[in-house]
């Protein structure tokens, strides 16, 4: 049992606080640091391999995106950390990927940590942590790993498409988030055929025998977005009420937007809560009905032989005196009888509706 | 399964914010704009195909209500968008119709978002989105095709029929609500009829096969016009309490009007939404209730018939010496026993309130 | 369906807002008008069936209260409102019977709809809705028909009981809800006793065939109740916290004292209400049992005596060799080997304690 | 069904509000008043049969607590409240005993109402009112009949034990009302009991006839407890807030005090709840369990024992030619079919682990 | 009863206010306490068994530690309150092991009650109350017994590690609160090991005979660890709004921190919570499934041979002239007609997928 536990919460118990310990699986993955320096005419687009290369490009009139991938390059990401004076604490969570989504305000900066959901190759849920900074005119992105979902968002840099080059950095921060809640839209999508799976299968009585154990996968695979999810609203709610110097009043619509998104999403999650209930209650109640079904059968079976086996029987006796058995067409007239029986039980089950 | 999903939520992922994407099934229908132009002695009524020809009705001393059908026209929606300078997110709200029931307020217009929901000819509820732009004296409406509610508004305007020409925009945005919200009186009507259907067919028996499925998709429907709904009430408390300059203290009184129906709306669908559960309950009872009686016969029969089988049996057998064979008598004496063991049986049944 | 339809909401669908049209049932009930003026010293007794009769009655000095029976008489309706100036809106809201029970609170009056509830003779909830107006120094209510819950109030101003004829227009107001709110308690009473019978009838196994359809009549019952009390509170506390100049500020522990009394209804019901839940897992336990019972039953039948013919079958074979037939004592011997079967399955059952 | 009403909510319907109208079970209870003043140094204690007698010891520099038992006698209590100038409301409910548990605060005193629970020799929850008048230096408590939970409290009086004597009214009301919320945890600990018993009950399968009735009872006693309970933490905590000047600063730390074990209590009564909901459950489950046994023990016996007689039945056939029956030896052969049968069926149910 | 209700809840009742009663388990503990003195550079760690010895290390520049193991020990627990003027209501509450955690915001002090919780040997949760008080430069901790979750704290303090030698006492209140945290993430990990391991049972079809019982007991347990963790955020978030001098403006970033720790922990539990209730319906569906198989093996055995010893039956008559017996080979054509029956009505379940 120890074994199992150790996975789930890395958070080292008796640790010292701002202690900045990653609680990932251990990896031998490469640093990768991507920059992006832009303004409304120029960009720079530059990858290392090392944070101290990076720190050049922060520079007060243009906007610095530094995008670092892996987080088990703990002294790598101390330096920045110190390079920027970020509070030690922030450092903890970047690295500790079990962080719940959330915000700290501090004086110079924003620390935003949100979870990109993908689904893997075998359809199971995949969350990664990404935590995000912004500061006066930069922002720092922390991924577990690469691959990510802002390749579109590099291409708009890129190629100046739409408002992106011509904005601050709080329009870069409402990018990066804004990249991952659309990828939600993908997760509740997902979620919602599987429902609908379910439900065809009980429908159709095609339920198979780990039934059970998927619909219980299920809900907590609906568990866990929900959780991923949630907290993102009060993220975004607390920006747009604390108007932190740092975000500008006109950026404030986007971020809008974004909320507007997530509130559409939980919706959908808190329906599909409710609909896997209802799934359970009526694989229930089709399990009742199947019953139904395998009792009446065995009713009728018996409640119609069990009779005419009685009166063979009584004509099977030995008794020295009984008069039927010697007249002659007593055996076809107890064939009439029987199959009178017979119709009459046949009828009366008709009658019920269990035929 | 991807194609499936396709279908969904078509807000493309990646995609620019701010970028007018029209979401809804490609078509091909034909742009029709309708403007109406009024104050108290005077009204114009126009129709167009193209946005550029109903500019010139926008004057400050009348109301200008355009009225434009066909969000697959992406690039006209933008000319008006440029036109009266509305914010790009806006526009893109207007064009995504998976959007939810909402109001943002900018400095120089209102802008709101509700659902127009109508059965269609199959009994299924069809969700239309209509997006309502109030400026200083205009409402422009956008609607997915043609084909709406607000009929017997327009002949309120033509035949200066209630109060609605002698008053401003701002009541004109609350008459294409009202319109709206009266509508969804019809829906939980339809919805009550289908409730009252299923109680019916429990309480009389009448079970089809597909009872569980179909009630299943009356709980999605419910919990679709409930999301539809609900989120109107906070537009309309926000119109209450922002008081934007955009809306006089007067026309208030009309937006609580529509605040009430919201509220009865609401209370209803949430009992509607309490009664199918409990149906579900019902439905489990009545399936309960029902293999209880299959048991019931199927115990009486073999209780009553297994024992007299068992007596049969015993003068079946072939020893050689059974004193009771060979008495004359014997045969209708068994019939005695048997006929009272039957009756017993029975009225121990009978006293058991099986029969 | 659709004449089944026609008689719950009956807003017409694109009526012009503020249009008075009586949503009840068309009847030729004629008008019937109440006035009481008085003051401490002096007390006048009125009955009209024409509005214009009783404007006179109005004075600054002493209180006037006019009650309207008879809500098919819009144009009466209509008239009061001018004569009072009333907003149409409101008028609407008096003659529309399905109002949610609200308070208006506009610069001159108050407005409050509540709603009169009492069994019928079947047995059955009715709702009637009482509209009240407050003025400055005049009480206007609005009935559908005659016969209230108010003689004991007519009683105490004809006879100077009470504070009644000492205060002003808003303790009326106060004692006319009084009056109302006390009926509640007579409701939750007969909801009390009917969930009690149900008990008594679950528990001594004396459900009868409707059981089903009588418990989900009594839960709808329970929900309608709830819908007309419950926002009866928010009036209640709005009038509390508004200060409205209407309200003086001593009659104000009057109102609270009627919140008192619907905090004590509103729990009561919804203890009804998880009681009633609670019965239906009773119910569905009850059947279980009942089922346990007829299985038990059938077991034990079928569980002793199968065996038993089982073995009587053995000696009705006709092999030529069968040694134990030939012996003479066989057949006792045999009675006996059954007996012994029979008691050890006897005991096997008592020991289950299925018998 | 009139008379059983009668009981329950005595509030007479078209009362006049303020009456003074003791709602309790009529009694000839003798009316029985207790008087402490006291200060640091002194105390006196007195016993009146009449409520003149104790006007004298109201003074303005001793505590006074007037505690009178017997609430049928009205007339003395309305004297009460004349010399003490309250409201004629506060009277009202003060001998009204279903009164919900609240607080009214004055100007000149704050009026409390709690209920006193206690279990009587038949383990049946008792609930008597117990109300409160907070005045500048005297305290008045009022109790339907003698017999209470203040004795500790009168001793600490008495014997200048703890702070008592040294400090205001304000503490004794704190002190009655502790002693009051002291004996709840006395309730929860005998629901707690019954609780257990009904889990043991259930596990060891020992469930008598009533268990059904017993365990609804319960969850209305709990739901009882609760409504007596709940209200008065917001009794509390609108002490703690509005910081009447009756209350001093210093005695707050002692209300919070009673908020604390509130809590404490309301929480376990939530806990209790719930588990009784997860009781029904558990006895849903092994009634299922039950029934599942019984099944089991009939297809055993059925299963086995019908094909075997079905095998004894085609050798009992009268059929001129069944070779086997001629074969000398195919009665033990036949044995040994039968015998190897019944062991393939048992070793069948041994491995699907019904045996 | 009796004996097994007085170790639930020892509060005393009747008991004077404020009277310091140690409501644990009487033991003959021996005092033990523990004191930490450092500031930057130095630090002092003596141990005691008796309070007055201790008070010579509070000077007011540095932070004391004071760690008190043994609420027997009422006097010294009493001596310690008044040498740092405690309130005798939080003596009370020290003592009292059946405290809520919550906090007491005093003028000179916090007052801050939690739970340390762990697993004994038996798997079973202890709770262990930990009171700490927070003064101008020390902090007072109160155990029941010796053992506890701050061993890596001491260890920090005497080696100066992480920032703690270099912060006020604010900042020790703070690590011993984390501390206890931090422990909280050990007992969910336990509890959903143990969810998993019901499920996989459930799953498996592995129940065991108390399967009923443990998943109460578990439930019970969540409940238990809900109660203990749950107010611990309002005590963070008092901390944090409250900005009581003695919480210096930096450390709140600190107890923010465990405030994200406990929404997470309690995330959690309330998952957990969810999921025991499904599980509970798993298990119901499991049993109903489980009777489904029954049944129909039943059915299947029953449903086959009975009409086959019915037809058996038949030839076992003894009517004098049945012309198939005489025929030769009808014994073999019935042995024909009864495979083909049993054929069929093997396809017929076949069919069915009964098979």
């Amino acid at each position: 049992m120890a074994k199992k536990r150790s996975k789930k919460f890395q958070k080292k118990i008796g640790q010292v606080p701002g202690t900045v310990i990653y609680t990932g699986e251990k990896s031998t993955r490469d640093l990768f640091i991507e920059v992006f320096n832009y303004d409304k005419d120029n960009y720079i687009e530059k990858n290392f391999s090392n944070v101290d290369e990076c720190f050049d490009f922060r520079q007060s009139n243009t906007v610095t995106w530094i995008n670092l991938n892996g987080l088990n390059h703990v002294s790598q990401i101390e330096k920045i950390g110190e390079h920027f004076s970020i509070h030690p604490l922030v450092l903890e969570d970047i690295v500790n990927i079990s962080q719940r989504p959330k915000i700290d305000i501090y004086d110079d900066y924003l620390f935003v940590v949100v979870k990109m959901l993908y689904y893997d190759t075998n359809e199971k849920i995949i969350s990664e942590q990404v935590s995000l900074v912004l500061g006066e005119n930069y922002v720092l992105s922390f991924q577990e790993a690469e691959g990510d979902v802002f390749d579109s968002l590099r291409d708009r840099i890129r190629n100046a498409q739409g408002r992106i080059r011509t904005q601050q950095a709080d329009y870069l921060l409402y990018a990066l988030m804004d990249a991952v809640v659309d990828h939600y839209f993908n997760i509740i999508e997902i979620l919602s055929d599987k429902i609908e799976d379910f439900e065809t299968d009980i429908f159709s009585g095609n339920v198979h025998e780990h039934f059970n154990k998927d619909i219980q996968d299920l809900k907590r695979e609906i568990l866990r977005v929900r959780r991923a999810i949630f907290p993102i609203r009060e993220v975004i709610s607390r920006i747009e009420k604390h108007e932190s110097p740092l975000i500008n009043k006109k950026t404030i619509a986007y971020y809008r937007d974004i909320y507007d998104h997530l509130i559409q999403v939980a919706e959908n999650i808190d329906i599909y809560r409710e609909m896997i209930w209802s799934l359970m209650d009526m694989y229930m109640t089709s399990i009742s009905n199947k019953m139904n079904e395998v009792m009446k059968v065995l009713t009728i079976m018996a409640s119609i032989f069990i009779p005419l086996t009685f009166i063979a029987g009584i004509y099977g006796m030995n008794f020295d005196y009984i008069p039927e058995l010697r007249y002659k067409y007593a055996y076809f007239i107890l064939w009439g009888v029987l199959i009178v029986i017979f119709v009459a039980l046949l009828w009366f089950f008709k009658r019920k509706k269990w035929l």
